[in-house]
């Protein structure tokens, strides 16, 4: 069973959006064991999107829209869809209803226009859209499912999860069983040096690196008829690849760095706070981002002026004038600051310059310091990083989060 | 004069990797007034990849292909466009030369492979790769354009912006403007229903609507033979949606509410302190991602916990007793308490339930009261926000900050 997936929307062909749906679909249909070989995208236009699904109804099992179920005129997939298998629309009171109670529930008025959102061929199988007003669609002709859903990536994803997957479960037979290992801190040729044999040498499991911003992934691929059985196939590959890659990988399928030290944090009963200069709250936010990291996480200071290091962290006015802000010895001493004043077991901090202002000969664009204080002092790193204001950032935080990892890993 | 882009990649199908190239490339041709119709995707496999040419070279005159120019048997893109087209591939020895340049500086080991990345056609152009090994070709064929671009987005884009944009610039003549404008804090129909008319009755310049998550967009584009020109048909409708918009739309084109709200700091002469709860360090973090920012942030402080509300900000253990940590008195005193402890002029702060734990039927999960203090006191506003951990984070940040966008806007 193959699928194909249309992404509809001139905002997706002005490059005012990147088509992260689709990624998203991509990897749920190939979790399901469904092959996706081909993603379209196509305008807001009648003929052009009539034409997209002509050639796909020749090449395709499954074929799912997305976007353009919009209330406004531009909105046409639905109907489009419809009208290329011969269907009309009839009002669906249940969604109607939703929509309304949507509109009351978040104080807006519903206009006209949402009436249209309700609009389905009579012989379709209606989506719930539980987050916004869109409900989507499948609908089936010669053998064919036609499954259209919405375009914000919050909708399609909570929809395709409750109400098109199960569809989809149903109709296929064979699973795809995978395993993400998450790498940091060394290279995608290193790590491919390590696994050659294994990438050469596949065929169930499948082993496939993948590269990101910084980080190395390798994904393990079974193809089994239950959980236990790809289980099994991917458990010898993934113990292999763990023997030769150590504590380089930090997690695995959905971890994420921070993820894996707020667990590592509760797991070795210990406290953080976190100072930031250069990195300006992004490690505070990282860590934020995972749930339950109140229990570990007991303060942040961003301390970007010099005023600041001294009153919130008791950085040294003397340490300040002589060595300047970005320096090892500010950032030991914004670790040991935010670790005394928070009472907190750890502590962690950045500073250093991200540009695109700031630099000079003696501390260019990219020199961050990076620190971490314990019950036995504090340590520092001095990191030298490549690229614009973003990139440093998200560079330095990684690079501490890392740091944080490995030590919490050496503790008892 | 009309493009295809047609990314090659099984890690696109595989939902590994997002088509970022295609949103790139989508961006650089409209600029240059090429209409894009078409992005479509499909796997490194030889005979759909024919066939995606066959039907790409049937309906568009610029036929880009991403990815698959690496050196292994995998890739397979200008080998396939050289075969649609009935080309022999010859060696190109500057491009050799080259590559053999590129691993001598890296200090990595050519291998038999990378030979491969120096054969084209002898009738193509060829386009240097100045990042990596893979240069990249222009074949032209029966009046239409087949460009072949490396996957990698550093490469692609180099490439395409020294190499390929001035051969694209010669083929077209007129080129296209536009102007985005950003909106926040009205719905997308209540948007459509004020400028419904402008929508409806459009040639040159267009009017588009376009949803984020939580903010709207209109895009104003007008086809015109000079920068000039283009001005002079945009300025008339964006005037139009101003006055029916007004302070609704915070920014234009490349604007985000966090630059908007740097600049508006400078402008009165006003500094920034941030106290945060639920969000983390996330209104931090947005507001240090400007460039220029450190002249008006004093500092944040996330103060998860109580304790720490209390010595940071010296929010009332009788407040927090009496009220609870999530309660427009802590929000007020928070606000305060960053102001008068960083010595700034307006403090802003956030204090939610994120989820997924912590809600409770008098405090649900959503319940965020977001505040702002100046010298004539503080203010504080109730949210009820939907959705997930990252979307109420995320919700509390935009509305704080539109918040604090309005108050900047009514200051003298």
């Amino acid at each position: 069973m193959n699928a194909e997936i249309i992404g509809v929307g001139s905002e997706l062909l002005l490059g005012q959006i990147s088509n992260t749906d689709a990624q998203y679909l991509s990897r749920q249909l190939s979790s399901l064991g469904i092959d996706v070989f081909w993603h379209t995208v196509v305008g807001d236009n009648r003929d052009r999107l009539l034409q997209t699904l002509r050639i796909a109804s020749d090449r395709s099992d499954i074929i799912i829209t997305t976007g353009g179920l919009g209330p406004t005129m531009d909105d046409l997939s639905k109907e489009t869809v419809a009208e290329f298998l011969g269907l009309d629309l009839v009002l669906h009171q249940p969604s109607l209803k939703r929509i309304r109670e949507h509109f009351a529930a978040t104080g807006r008025t519903m206009t006209k226009n949402n009436i249209k959102q309700a609009m389905f061929p009579r012989e379709s199988i209606i989506l719930q859209n539980d987050i916004g007003t869109a409900p989507g669609a499948v609908m089936e002709d010669n053998g064919k499912s036609y499954i259209v859903l919405p375009g914000p990536p919050s909708e399609l994803q909570h929809m395709f999860d409750h109400y098109a997957f199960p569809y989809l479960k149903r109709k296929s037979g064979q699973g795809i069983y995978s395993r993400v290992l998450r790498i940091y801190g060394i290279g995608e040729s290193a790590v491919e040096e390590k696994v050659k044999d294994l990438l050469e040498n596949q065929k169930n499991p499948t082993l496939a690196p993948l590269i990101g911003v910084g980080e190395v992934t390798l994904r393990i691929t079974a193809k089994a008829s239950s959980p236990e059985e790809g289980e099994a196939l991917i458990r010898p590959m993934q113990q292999e690849i763990e023997k030769r890659l150590g504590t380089a990988i930090y997690g695995f399928d959905e971890d994420r760095m921070e993820s894996v030290i707020v667990n590592l944090l509760r797991e070795k009963g210990r406290t953080l706070s976190v100072a930031e200069s250069c990195t300006g709250g992004l490690v505070s936010n990282r860590i934020t981002n995972v749930p339950g990291s109140s229990a570990v996480l007991l303060e942040g200071c961003v301390t970007y002026s010099n005023q600041a290091k001294t009153t919130r962290l008791g950085v040294s006015p003397k340490t300040l004038a002589a060595y300047g802000a970005v320096s090892t010895q500010t950032a030991l001493e914004m670790a040991e600051g935010i670790r005394n004043t928070s009472k907190s077991d750890i502590g962690i901090a950045t500073t250093g310059i991200a540009g695109p202002g700031g630099g000079s000969p003696q501390k260019p664009i990219g020199l961050v310091h990076i620190a971490i204080a314990d019950q036995d002092g504090a340590r520092a790193k001095e990191l030298h990083l490549d690229g614009d204001r973003m990139l440093i950032k998200n560079g330095s935080a990684m690079r501490l989060l890392n740091w944080l990892r490995l030590y919490l890993l050496s503790l008892k």
